[in-house]
C-alpha cells in the first residue's frame, strides 16, 4: 500500500509511546504481532498498509521524549528493556516530527486560529513525507464531560463562534478532531473524551468524504463485560446486580482521580453495561486512583444473578491488565483499517468498528462477539 | 403441539428432580421460565411443546421419593422453600411413572433382554398416556469411562455381542441409549458419561430416522471457557496458561472423587479448551469432592496471557453456581428442542444444539456466540 | 449468676431479632453457640450469666413483630426456617417488652424529658423482672456523624442544653447512651454511631461507676484487616496500596447509601487500618448498596506490597458474610462480659474488649491477635 | 559481631541467589532491608551479626555461574536490573566459594566418606575465612519423602549404616546435616526435606551442643492459613472446609510436577491446618506446575464456615507472591539468628523460631500471632 500518515494526538503518553514503539519493533521483526487484531487470518487478503508503510507524528502539550516515557514503560513491565537500546534511533526520528500541542489556557487567539495551525503541521507532515493518507487517532488525557453549547450541534454555527476572540466552544479533543477533518484526514477517538462526537463535526465529515471511529478503547473490564453480559443472555438467566472496582495507577489513574474526569469514562461504562442486559441492574462502578500499581489496571467485578425457580448465584473476575500493553495494538489496528475504508471512499462514523470501544460510534451494538463477526464481515467487503 | 413425552434416566437425581419440580411450577404459572432459553424472543414462532403438553417418567436405580429429594433441594438452595406443599402432588403423579433402573451388577440375563425391559417401560409409557413421541434424556450420574470394545464400531457386531450371556458390553449409559433407539426415542445425552457416543448407536439412530443430541452439559465453568477463550482469540492475546479447580459437594462430587469418574469429566473438558484456543496451553484442572458445599459448585479459573510486545497479564473467574439449577431448565429446553426436531423429521446428532454441551455430538464449533448463533438459525429454519 | 437483663435499641432491627433467636434457641439446646465467643475453654470458669438469666427488652422506632423480621432473615440464610415455629411464643413475649424508640423529628418535648422517658423504660423493665442489673446495647441504623456541639466536652454544660426546648444536641445514639447511664445500667455501642464516645458520657459512666464498651462490631472486612494486617508488618514486608469495596443490601446497605452516613462507617475504617500499618498507604474505600445481595455482604480487598528488594507482589480476598450472623452472637458475648464487668465494679470504657470492635474505646490496639490475648488476660482476671 | 560463614546447600538456585544478591546490596547500602524480620525495632538490641559480618560460600550440584541466574530473577521481578552490574564482582567472589555438592547418583564410595568430603568444605571455609563459626542452611530442591530406616533412629546404628559399601541410607538433605554437625556448625532446614527431622541427627547435635532449626520456610499460602486459621478459632466460627491450589513455575514447579515430591510438601502443609483448628476439615490442597509463571506464585484458597445458627459463608484469597524475594531476606534472618543461637551456646531445635516455618522443629506452635511473640521473647532473652 502507499505511504500512510498515523499522527497521535497525545504523541508522548504511554499508549502512543508503547504503540510507536511497539511498531519500530514489529518493522524491525524484533516482536510478533500479538494484540494486533488486524494479524488474524480473517485479515489476510485485506490491503491494508503495513508496517514499513507507517510515518508518525503527532501533537502534545509535554515534551518529555519518547525514550524517557519509554525507559519508564520498561520499568513498569510494558516494554521489554531489551527493546530500548534497539528502537532509540526510531525514537529520536519520530521525537522531531511532533509539534506543540493545543492548551486551552496557554492559548493565545482564537480557536480557530489554533484549528488552523494543528491542521497546518499535519498538512505540513503529510506533504513533508509525500504520504498518501495521515490517520489522526486521539490517545490524549481523558477530558471532563464539555458542557454542551448550541453551536455543537451543526457546523455553520460551529465555524462562527470558533472565530469569536477568548471562546474555548470546542474541548481540545473537539478542536483536533475538527483540524484533522480540515486537514482532509479521518479521525479516531480513542478516549472517552467528547472529540468527534458533535453533531456539527459528524457533519463536517460527511461533508468532506472522510470517515471516522469511536470512541473510548475498550481493553479492560468493558471487554469483559461485553463477552460475558452476553452469555447471561442468552442463557435466561437474570442479572440482579453487577458491581465493578477499578484500581488505576499511571497518569491515567491520576486524571481520573478527578471526580468530573472520571464521570465521562464511567458514564461511557454505564451506557454499555444498560445496553447489554434486557433490564435495569444495580451497577455500581468505581475507578480508585492507586499510584503504586504504575500501569497495571485492577478491576474487580462482582455479577449477581438469578437462574431457574430464583436460584441465587454469583460470578466474580479480577482482570490485571497493562492498559497500555492493550491498548496500543489496537492503535496500530485502527491506523491500518481507517486508512483502508478511507482508501475505500468511506465516510462518516465506522459502525462495524465497534468492536474497539466501549462507546461505538455508528453502531448500537455492544456484544463482543457479535462486532467481532460484524468487522469481520467489513473485512471481507474491503478485501472482496 | 401434541402431547410429549420425558422420559429420563436417573430420575430421581438432583437434576431431574429440579427439572421435574421447575415443569410443575412453570406449568402452574408459579415461576418465570427464567434459565429456559426457548423462552427467548429468538423461539416465538417456533412451533415447541408448552409446559402443558409434558408428561414425565423415567428409569432409576434407587428409590427415593421425588418429595424427599425435592426438600433437600430447598434446603441447599435449588428449589423455594414454598413450592414443595404446591407441588406435592405433581410429584407423586411422576413417582408412579418411575421404573425400577437397569444396574449392571444386579441384572440377571444378557444385555439384549435388559434393553427390551428397558424399550418395554418407555413403550408402554408413551401407549398409556397416548403421546405423539417421547424425549429419553441422560441425567444419571456420571459413570467412569467405558473400555473400549470392538463390537461398539458397528450395529450387527454390538447386538451379536448383547445376546452373550454374563457379558456387559455397553455402559448403563449406552444401554439406555440403544433401549430409547429401539423403542424410537430421540436421545439425549445430558452426562459425560459414554451414552449414545459410539458408532454402532449412532448407525442406528440414522437407520431408525431419529435425531439426538450431546453430551455433557454446559452449566459452569466450561460454559466461562467457551465464553471468554474466543475473545482471547480475537484480540490476538495469547493464552499461555489456563488452571481450573472445581469444589463440589452433592452427588456428583462424591462421584468425581473416584479419579476413574472424574477422568471422563477432566478429558471432556481439556478437548474443549483445546479446541477454542489456536495452540496448546499448560491447563491443568481438578476436581474436589468438598461435602459441605451442597449443591453448589465453585470454579476457580486462572488464565495467564501474553499481549503486545509479551506484556503478561492475568484474569482469575470464581464462578459460584448451584449445578442443578442451571441444568434443568436445558434439559427442558432439550425437551422441547428435540421433540421439535424429531417431529421435523430430522435423523442423527444435532449439531445446532451444540451451545447446549461441553462436548458437542455433531459439531466441532465450541465458541459460546458462534453456538448461539447457529441454535437461533436452526430455529429459524424450524419456524420457517 | 443472678438474672441480667438485655436492653437492645433497634430491637427489631435484623442484628437483633437474630440475637433475640438466638438466644431463645440456644437456651432451648436447639442449636449450639458457634460464634459466641465466652463459649471459648478460655472463659470456662469466668461467672458469666448463662442464656437462662437473661430477660430481653428494648427500644425502636418501628413496630414490625419480631417473628415478622425473622420470618425474613430465615428467608435469607440467617436463621434456619424450622427454627421459626420453634421459638414464636418466646419472640412474642419479648415483642411485649419493645418501647417505642426516641425519634428526633416526631419527639415534642426537650432531650432531658426523652431521656427521663428512655431511662424509666428500662427501669421499669429491671424492676419488673426484678433483674440485678441490664446491660444496654445499640444495634440501631447508623447515624450520620453528628455535629461537634461545646456542650459534648462537659456533663454540666450539656445537662443545662438537655434542657433547652427544641434542642437536639445528641443525636439518638448518645441521648440513649444517656439514658442508660442515667438508669445506672453499663452501656454497649455496637454501630459507628457517636453513642456514649463524648467526653462529657464518659465522664457521666465514670461518676456513676458504670463500664462500658464500643464501637462498631468488628464483623467482617475489618475483621480480616486487623488479622492481615499485622502479618505484612511482622514480616517487614512493605505494604503499597490497600484497596476496599463493599456490596452490602438489608437495611444497613439502604442506610449506608446517604453518603453521610457511609463517612461515619468509612472513618471508623480508615483510623483501623493506619493505626495497623506503621505507614500511611494509599486505601481507597468504598460501600455500595446492592439490594439484591439481601442481608450478604460481599468485601472484595486488594493489598499490594513490596517485598525484599522491591518485588512487587499481591493479596486479595472476597468475604461473603451474613452479617447479622457474626453481629449477634458478640451482642450476647457482650451482654455477658459486660454484666461481669458491672458485677465486677469496673468502670469507664472496657479496653479489654478492643477484639470486638472496629473502633475501640479504652484501647489503641487494633491488632486482632493482641486484642484476643488481652481478652483472655482480663476474663483470666475476672475468674481469679 | 565477629565474622560469621552462611554455607548454603544449593547455592546456585534462586532462593539462594536471591538472598546472596541481597547481602550484597544491603552491605552497599543499595536496598533497605524490606522483609527482613530481624530490622525490626523488636531486634534493636539484639548481638546479631551485621551484613557486613557475613562470609557465603555453599554446594551445589550445578554450576551455572551466579550472575547468570540473577539474570534470570531480574527478568523474573525478584531482582531489580539495575542492581546486577552493581553486585558482579561480589556474585563472582563468591562463585569461588561454592563448591560440587553430594549426588546420590554420581557419588562413588560410602556415605561417611561423602559427609567427610563435604564437612571438610565447610572447615576449610571457616578456617580460610578465620570465622568465628558457619550457619549451613538448606535451600536445595524438595526431595521426595526419604524412606523410613531403622538406623534413622539412632546415632551408633546410623553411623554404622553410613559406612556399608553402596547403601545410601540418608537422603541428600539429611546427609548435609550430618554433615554440618560434624564440621561443628548449626543448620537451618528452609526446605521440606527430610533435613536435619532425624532423631539421629537430633542426638548428635544435643552431644555436640548444635542448635538447629527447620523446617520448610513459611512464605506464602500456609503464612496466610497460619494467620487467618486462628481469626476462626477465636471466633467459634466453624471452618467447614479449606480448599487450596497452588500454580508455581520456576524450579520448584518442575520438581513439585513429581507427585512424591510434591507429596511431602502437601504433607507439611496438612500438619499444620490440622493443628490450627479444633477439628477435621475436608481440605483439598493441589500443586501445580505452571511453567509461564516463572518465579511467581499463585494461590488461591477457598474456606467454607458456618456461623451462629448454621449460617453459611464464605473466604476467597488470591496470594501472588515471589517466593524467592519472601523466601530471601528469612534466609538471611535466620542465619543472623541461628548465630546468635550458637554464640549463646543454645543447642537442639530452636522451637522459638517456629514463626520461620511451616512444620517447625521443636515446637507445637503454628498461629502466626504466638509463633512472632514467642520470637520475640527470645529474642528479648537474647538481648538481656
Amino acid at each position: 500500500m502507499t505511504r500512510t500518515g498515523l499522527w497521535l494526538i497525545g504523541a508522548r503518553g504511554s499508549v502512543a509511546t508503547t504503540a510507536i514503539s511497539g511498531l519500530l519493533a514489529l518493522r524491525a521483526g524484533l516482536a510478533p504481532p500479538t494484540g494486533c487484531v488486524t494479524f488474524r487470518p480473517e485479515f489476510a487478503d485485506v490491503a491494508l498498509p503495513g508496517w514499513e508503510d507507517f510515518v508518525v507524528g503527532g501533537h502534545d502539550v509535554v515534551s518529555t521524549p519518547l525514550a524517557k516515557t519509554a525507559e519508564h514503560l520498561a520499568q513498569a513491565g510494558v516494554l521489554p528493556p531489551h527493546l530500548l537500546g534497539l528502537i532509540a534511533s526510531g525514537l529520536c526520528e519520530i521525537d522531531a516530527e511532533i509539534r506543540d500541542g493545543y492548551h486551552p489556557v496557554t492559548h493565545q487567539g482564537d480557536q480557530a486560529e489554533a484549528a488552523r495551525r494543528i491542521a497546518a503541521d499535519i498538512t505540513a507532515f503529510r506533504d513533508r513525507h509525500n504520504l498518501a493518507r495521515v490517520v489522526v487517532v486521539n490517545v490524549a488525557s481523558t477530558e471532563p464531560p464539555a458542557p454542551f453549547d448550541p453551536s455543537h450541534g451543526e457546523l455553520t454555527a460551529l465555524e462562527a463562534v470558533l472565530t469569536e476572540p477568548g471562546r474555548a466552544v470546542l474541548p481540545p479533543s473537539s478542536l483536533a478532531a475538527y483540524a484533522a477533518l480540515r486537514a482532509g484526514c479521518p479521525f479516531v477517538d480513542f478516549t472517552p473524551s467528547t472529540g468527534i462526537a458533535l453533531p456539527a463535526l459528524d457533519q463536517l465529515a460527511r461533508e468532506l468524504g472522510l470517515p471516522y471511529a469511536g470512541r473510548d478503547g475498550k481493553t479492560g473490564e468493558t471487554l469483559l463485560r461485553t463477552v460475558l453480559a452476553p452469555m447471561f443472555t442468552a442463557r435466561a438467566l437474570r442479572v440482579r446486580s453487577w458491581a465493578g472496582t477499578n484500581l488505576l495507577g499511571g497518569g491515567d489513574g491520576a486524571t481520573l482521580r478527578d471526580p468530573q474526569h472520571a464521570e465521562s469514562k464511567l458514564e461511557s461504562k454505564a451506557r454499555g453495561l444498560a445496553a447489554l442486559l434486557d433490564h435495569d441492574v444495580v451497577a455500581p462502578l468505581h475507578i480508585d486512583n492507586v499510584p503504586d500499581l504504575g500501569e497495571q489496571k485492577t478491576a474487580w467485578d462482582h455479577v449477581s444473578f438469578e437462574g431457574f425457580l430464583g436460584a441465587r448465584m454469583t460470578l466474580q473476575f479480577t482482570w490485571t491488565g497493562l492498559d497500555s500493553s492493550l491498548a496500543a495494538p489496537l492503535v496500530l489496528d485502527l491506523a491500518r483499517l481507517v486508512a483502508a475504508a478511507h482508501a475505500d471512499g468511506q465516510a462518516g462514523p465506522l459502525g462495524s468498528l465497534a468492536v474497539f470501544f466501549k462507546d461505538p460510534l455508528g453502531s448500537d451494538e455492544h456484544r463482543f462477539a457479535e462486532q467481532t463477526r460484524e468487522l469481520y464481515r467489513w473485512a471481507g467487503e474491503l478485501r472482496g
